[in-house]
């Protein structure tokens, strides 16, 4: 990847005790086998050296890392008041990858990094030191003055670009949540993303249904007719290339992949099994709707193998990749 | 295929305006390639002559199939009171498929053909001439004396089987419809025809979860708790291998699959979103819970492209060779 076009990625190492600093090491090691662009990580270096033996160049600014990659990963160095062990997480850890957060982010933000990547974090000790977000894209989106509402999710592989409508609700509560309104707006929100993040002109967008066989003509649920219909013809209307409600079940093999550049699904598994089973080492969790490139890898801390080499860098490595090519496309992109 | 190990299939030929005649006419043609075993179909020689060239050889018992293969498609002729035009489908069309599964069955039944493969049906025209079951399963179900709750679909492909738990209900009602009771016959009876029609001795059965990340304990809804792990505890309490319940998103990569012979699923699309994704070419529907082999192409009439040499044969020659595996399987288990 040419080296001049953009500035360095901004990767936060996440949680100090979880596999985020093992795989954003095990990126820099195979940085010319995955093809990635120079980043710079963003944490306590203690967390690095617990699980890895290689060169740290630490910096100010993530414009020198372009320099300093070809003889240490490149690191803007946070002093946590003392060092994390590898799965065993602490709100001393939960401190850090906020804070790592933050820097990463508002070095987007001042454009000194290209776009950055996010570590995985431990929602749940986030939680335990005030955190007010459901999650890092939510806090993302607030830092970039971005109501949460307008930001969304997209599931990125090679072959398949998902986004779901809702997220993170007991599967009984989609059918409440879900609206013709919310369907458009997050439908508007995928098609603007295919154009300024992967800079296809005219992206065609397949709608899912939310029962099986597309409600049967009515027989198995009427959200098709009362909800989804309206949303696709609102936003054909607006002259964007939009297909459905289709049948979940056939929308996700090869042959149907190939009419659209992303599915934009009723909840979150319909849009996360077909991802996962077809990409799951290299999906990459897209954040659209926000001024920056947000990218992160589609997995959690893993606190259970932590420190043990046996973390897979190659979604952290997708993530990193995909940060950069889009960050490209966006200043390709008017 | 070793011939002598079992009797032929019987093939009911479907809606004789639909791509059943075609299909299966096809996998006759190709019979070398797609390594088929003999099989008989069951229907109007018209429905294939208005859609192939190829040789018919006319039998009364599916015997006979045997000798005949080398020559011709074996066909067990039915007399239609008229032909039917591919693409359009009638009521006299649905009355011929509705005899030619009669007649399928019942050669399954007596021994004289190994195990049935239907070919697809259009359902409303069934319903107009008073079918009162939901599909062809529950009427196999019937003609064999066992109670529809009884039997259990399983999609079954290359690398992946899955079995859902409910089936053609809208998806607000999935919730209302599950029960522990529930999960665990199906669960029971997965595990059973993994025994008699897989030959696993010891089978796996990974149990998926109903709501995004398994409910995050509680957070994300109550019925993993409630439902879902108590049938794997009962099941478990039998001395069955079971696992769950599983995040349905990262149960269906690769490298988790190889933990499982089958996934019991608790929805329509949760099971079969993942298995067209992965086997859209060949999956096959396996009914598990009758005395006989039953197993359909996991595809419909496709009345728009039907008589126009498109349709794929591959499903149909998956579900024919599936069910001739099955079939020597179950006589070896005993």
């Amino acid at each position: 990847m040419a080296r001049t076009l953009i500035n360095p990625i901004a990767v936060s190492l996440g949680d100090p005790s979880g596999i985020g600093p093992e795989v954003i090491a095990k990126c820099w090691d195979n940085r010319g086998l995955f093809g990635l662009p120079p980043f710079v990580a963003i944490g306590d270096p203690r967390s690095l050296v617990a699980v890895w033996d290689g060169p740290i160049e630490v910096i100010d600014d993530p414009r020198q890392a372009d320099a300093a990659f070809d003889y240490g990963l490149p690191l803007i160095q946070l002093n946590a008041p003392k060092a994390d062990v590898p799965g065993h997480p602490s709100v001393v850890g939960a401190h850090t990858s906020l804070d790592a957060l933050e820097i990463a982010v508002g070095l987007a933000r001042s454009g000194s990094a290209a776009a950055v990547v996010t570590g995985p974090v431990a929602k749940e000790q986030l939680y335990s030191i005030g955190f007010q977000h459901p999650g890092q894209t939510e806090f993302v989106a607030e830092r970039c003055g971005v109501a949460p509402g307008n930001v969304v999710m997209m599931l990125a592989g090679p072959t398949l670009r998902t986004v779901p409508v809702t997220t993170h609700l007991p599967l009984s509560e989609v059918v409440f949540r879900l609206s013709s309104a919310l369907i458009e707006s997050r439908g508007r929100a995928a098609l603007r993303g295919l154009q300024r993040n992967f800079g296809i002109v005219e992206p065609r967008l397949a709608i899912s249904a939310l029962n099986p066989h597309a409600g049967e003509g009515g027989q198995l649920g009427r959200e098709e007719a009362e909800m989804i219909e309206p949303a696709i013809a609102a936003l054909a209307a607006e002259g964007w290339r939009v297909s459905g409600p289709h049948p979940a079940d056939t929308m996700f093999h090869a042959r149907a992949r190939a009419n659209y550049d992303a599915a934009l699904c009723m909840y979150h598994d319909q849009a996360l099994i077909p991802i996962k089973a077809l990409h799951f080492e290299d999906a990459v969790n897209v954040t659209l709707g926000l001024p920056i490139v947000r990218t992160a890898p589609d997995h959690g801390t893993a606190f259970d193998i932590a420190g043990q080499d046996r973390a897979d860098p190659r979604p952290m490595a997708a993530a990193i990749r995909m940060a950069a090519e889009n960050a490209i496309q966006r200043t390709q992109t008017p």
